[in-house]
């Protein structure tokens, strides 16, 4: 670790995204996700689950109100679990309970989170007058103490803080205050800001290293990384300090989640069942294989590397390093996507990554976007940023249908409908997207994601600004007392030319721009003098005094690329997957016909990259020559025969980019392409 | 259906089977399995589960003797149910309770069942000392109404028959039948018998057609073929009017089930997902599907296909036939295992067939030869022996060490043992067999028919006798008033040549002898005269007044043979299993090294057969000329990269027989290679 190196997120309010792919994921999510979100919020979309946050927070204020005026007089709610998902006995008449997921409050966290990124981008008035709504709706449900999730505050706040392994209420003050700092960072508008400062001083009055304090930690992470950003914005210490506790507490033995859960000691699950699902089977320092609920854990390595960079902790961030390497070398998907089996949505063995059973859920992609940006903010190396990137244009992306009003939250490499359908080990994979989710956080992730994306393409320090992800946009960044404007201009991800224009009028600073992996370093730089340049770990360093307006010029060849997979990983041996630049392509049976693994591809065949569209949407899409097997020896109605040499019938190949798959109705969908 | 054809399956007191193959089977049961299994009924088997079946009898008993001794002022236990299994809070003080599964005294009327064979084979006095102790005990527990199973006994008669869906009471019942009539059928004694005809006739008391009787049918099927079995050695018709009762009330709507579990209606499943696993979905005559649970269904088909045949009913039969295709065409492994999915232990979807998540539990297997054997007694085609074969020869003996001492619940046709210790997807898959199982369903199950083999080598009609399945034994046929001697000579599975020999002084009788699919129609014949000779459905039928002492020749030609699945088994695309006979092979890493899913078959390259010897078992191996695929392109630490075409290092790939595997430790293990 190397603090000289360390670099942060650009503000979003200093950035512009015209980017021409993502500013239509952007619209998509600022017209169609965050409106539709609201709705859902306050239960008022027609044949879905009811989301029940909003209601929460009212039914909480009233308690509250009570609470106040009654005073001593206020009896406590018996508190009863009456299970994670509460739902209504009586649809039609809703009592003053709270209702849905005991996680439920984070729905409001994330779309606010969405909303104040939104609005750096596309000011909106009337939606920052309904986001002030909902936060004064909010804020009134706080407890005069600061406490302030509904579960607890409607079910009986003598209940607060005892079961952290499975109840979410620290995961929930996590979102909360993710979505108060963007708020504020996007209007300066501090009243939830305060909300959630208040909850999370709350919170280190009670955890803490100290004598006498709770030595709990979150069962769902992301209080650590949230934390962090709210000492961030406060510069209090104790926001950091409660951060690193958890981190630093977290496996320890005796295991505090044992304390909570004397009932499961005794059901005698293994040690390894019990806590690696929540990544507390031993201290962090300890962990170097990604194991458990995938979301969960990617989120603790994110705030395990804000720790470690805000502390300089060389262990912690050797932990974060072994992690990354357990992920990317041997558990993640050609797609970023994360997470091989649905039982616990977790990790699977090492290369174990099936294709059709896949977990791969859409959130655990973007937490590895959230770990990624983390490790790049430490060291700028470009093998964060290649996978920062290929999470993006794939596994992320797919999670959304192209008119943004659909979900995937599982993102499978090969589906076969009927499977889905018939086959209960596959219950968890839609053939298609889904409106929205009883249990709904892959929609509003993806929706904080996409509308702060500026935030993973930038970082900046002092004199350097970094540029991990190519994207149209116009930026500034101040160099000491000057400000500099830069513009990107880019076709990425379907053409490799880029374009960086800096206005600095004589300043000095480094532009520092990343080398994809997917180049294979064939690339030319024009616009720079040799002695300008330099390259370290797959970015390009141009160290100049910048003049009026100074163009630098990039070329990344971005060839058809046919890929394979590491011989370990079963599922994929004797297949390739289609790649052109960061995108991954697979086939679909609406262009290919029926019965996908019967396709061949022929590898020695020059791959043709054609204009292509997609539900209105402009692709590139890859042709490429291949085969169908076609069995001469089958007999009807005989389920095995004696094998005979295939005939293979040549066909065209028509692959479309893998986060395009499902528009088009449901049908078979392959990435790995038999060779 | 023409009753000219029907045949029965000859009597084991009038044969010995002596085959070199068999026999040994034949000797493991006799001397490991069923002392073993005696072993543990009583609970001596130290280090595994307790069965409690002797002692519930017991305790049965006792409650029986309270009954009588006391009469109306007996108060009946108060009936609370405790979940399938039910063990003992503190096992070193048993109460006078019930303890095990539901299903415990099952566990003795399997074990009796395999006595009564193995007596016939091989006479015993000690052990015919033994059965007849138990069989003593059992009856003792007996209710002077004749019911007869221990967990209504102990529990609560007052709630006998009320959980027919879960609670295998009438299963139970069936697998006493079973045992009395195989006990009664080897040794003449009736003491069994008798119990369970009075256990019969309560239920044919309680259950029927006429009006005021209980229209519901069994939860597990067995008790229909049972049933006919008794009602062949007893000649009361009201067995098999029971028998066709439950086949025909099966399936009705609406549903019994739901009667009895409104709870269940209540929750809403799918009715499909309520009673395919019962395969009561729909009445029996409108199935032609095979679905639910494999064993069940099995043991369904057989009831369906004996009550066919005893009452002529076409459309029960034209039901079984299309079940028959719907199984061997659709769903069925090339071991003969069935069942591809272990959620509900079941049918998956047709094609559906997954090795390495496979159920395929070796008593499916097991059913699927019982209903071969039944569809055989109506219709002499091969095609029923020749799946009888191919299960009995892999997918069932797999089921058992090769020193009879552990077995397989689970018969994967693909393991590789890391995923089966980490993956939860395949815990139910073991890598190594197990010693004995809490739900000890498969080991007496493969004694009981190992041990009755030749009850499906051979069945007889008056003037014909059929011989399905070849294997070294001796037996005599009553042609009218004469007996006549028959010897069958064969060293199947490893070879194609058999031997008949007849002794028959002039009488005239037909020798029908399978020809195996496997030979695809190449064998030669000596001994009989043209005109002598004519071939049907996939048999040999010699028609001749026979000599002193003539032998007919036959040879079938054995070559080894890759085979192929039919293109729509997506798991087998692009590979070939290895088979000669009806024997199936595999590849184990410990003979050709870990990662057995790089290796490839040259299927141009002559096979050899050659000696091998599995733990001191003489079998044929089959080597054959292969490849190991080498990643040149691989680059250490990269989870992906650029195609290359593979090198192929030849190597020699040696194909152990599928029953033989997992006998030489915890080893990856493949059927279907790479071609």
């Amino acid at each position: 670790m190397d603090k000289k190196m360390y670099s942060h997120p650009l503000s979003l309010r200093s950035m512009q995204i015209n980017d021409s792919f993502w500013k239509r994921e952007m619209e998509l999510v600022r017209k169609e996700v965050i409106p539709y979100q609201w709705e859902a919020l306050n239960d008022r979309v027609e044949g879905a689950a009811p989301s029940f946050a909003m209601r929460n927070f009212k039914v909480a204020a009233k308690k509250n109100q009570e609470r106040r005026e009654r005073g001593d007089a206020f009896k406590e709610p018996e508190y009863t679990f009456r299970g994670f998902e509460t739902l209504p006995e009586d649809p039609e008449h809703l009592e003053d309970k709270f209702y849905g997921f005991v996680f439920q409050d984070s729905d409001f966290s994330k779309w606010i989170e969405a909303v104040g990124y939104s609005l750096t981008q596309h000011p909106d008035p009337e939606l920052e007058r309904i986001a002030d709504g909902a936060i004064d709706i909010v804020c009134a449900a706080q407890q005069d103490d600061g406490y302030l999730d509904t579960y607890y505050i409607i079910n009986g706040k003598n209940h607060i803080f005892t079961n952290l392994k499975d109840h979410h209420e620290l995961y929930c003050m996590g979102h909360l205050i993710e979505g108060a700092v963007a708020y504020y960072e996007a209007t300066g508008k501090d009243k939830l800001l305060k909300a959630a400062a208040r909850f999370a001083d709350y919170a280190a009055a009670h955890f803490g290293a100290e004598e006498g304090k709770c030595k709990g930690y979150p069962g769902h992470e992301i209080a650590e990384m949230a934390l962090v950003r709210l000492y961030d914005v406060t510069g209090e210490a104790r926001y950091l300090e409660l951060s690193k506790f958890f981190i630093d507490e977290r496996g320890k033995r005796p295991y505090y989640f044992d304390k909570e859960h004397p009932e499961e000691v005794k059901r005698g699950h293994e040690d390894d069942l019990r806590y690696a699902y929540n990544q507390a089977h031993m201290p962090v320092r300890e962990q170097d294989e990604a194991v458990g609920h995938s979301v969960r854990a990617v989120y603790l390595y994110s705030g395990m590397a804000d720790i470690a960079r805000m502390t300089g902790d060389e262990s912690l961030y050797a932990a974060c390093e072994k992690l990354w390497d357990s992920i990317t070398k041997e558990k993640m998907y050609i797609t970023g996507g994360i997470g091989g089996t649905h039982i616990g949505e977790a990790f699977s063995f090492p290369y174990d990554l099936p294709n059709d059973t896949a977990y791969a859920e859409t959130c655990a992609s973007i937490g590895l976007v959230f770990f990624a940006r983390r490790m790049l903010e430490i060291c700028p190396d470009a093998k964060y940023a290649d996978v920062m990137e290929l999470a993006l244009y794939n596994g992320i992306l797919s999670g959304m249908a192209l008119d943004g009003k659909s979900f995937f939250y599982v993102n499978p490499l090969e589906v076969l409908p009927e499977a889905c359908h018939k086959d209960e080990r596959k219950f968890h994979v839609k053939p298609v997207r889904q409106k929205w989710f009883g249990c709904a956080c892959c929609p509003p992730n993806l929706a904080r994601l996409i509308s702060s994306i500026g935030a993973y393409a930038f970082t900046e320090k002092e004199d350097t600004l970094f540029v991990h992800l190519y994207m149209g946009s116009t930026l500034k960044k101040m160099v000491g007392e000057r400000e500099v404007q830069v513009r990107v201009d880019s076709q990425m991800p379907w053409d490799g030319e880029v374009a960086v224009t800096v206005e600095a009028k004589g300043t000095e600073f480094v532009l520092a721009m990343r080398i994809p992996g997917w180049c294979e370093g064939a690339y030319t730089l024009e616009g720079a003098e040799q002695d300008e340049v330099s390259v370290k770990d797959g970015y390009l360093y141009v160290k100049k005094a910048w003049g009026e307006s100074d163009t630098v010029k990039l070329h990344f060849a971005m060839p058809v690329r046919l890929v394979e997979a590491d011989e370990r990983v079963r599922e994929d041996a004797g297949r390739v997957a289609v790649m052109r630049g960061p995108v991954v392509y697979c086939l679909e049976a609406v262009d290919n016909g029926e019965n996908l693994h019967l396709l061949e591809v022929e590898p020695e065949a020059e791959a043709r990259v054609s204009d292509g569209e997609i539900c209105r949407n402009q692709v590139k899409v890859v042709l490429m020559e291949g085969y169908r097997v076609v069995d001469t020896a089958k007999k009807e109605g005989e389920l095995y025969h004696v094998y005979k040499k295939k005939e293979r019938k040549p066909v065209e190949l028509r692959f479309v980019p893998y986060y395009t798959w499902a528009n088009r109705g449901e049908n078979e969908m392959e990435v790995w392409v038999r060779v």
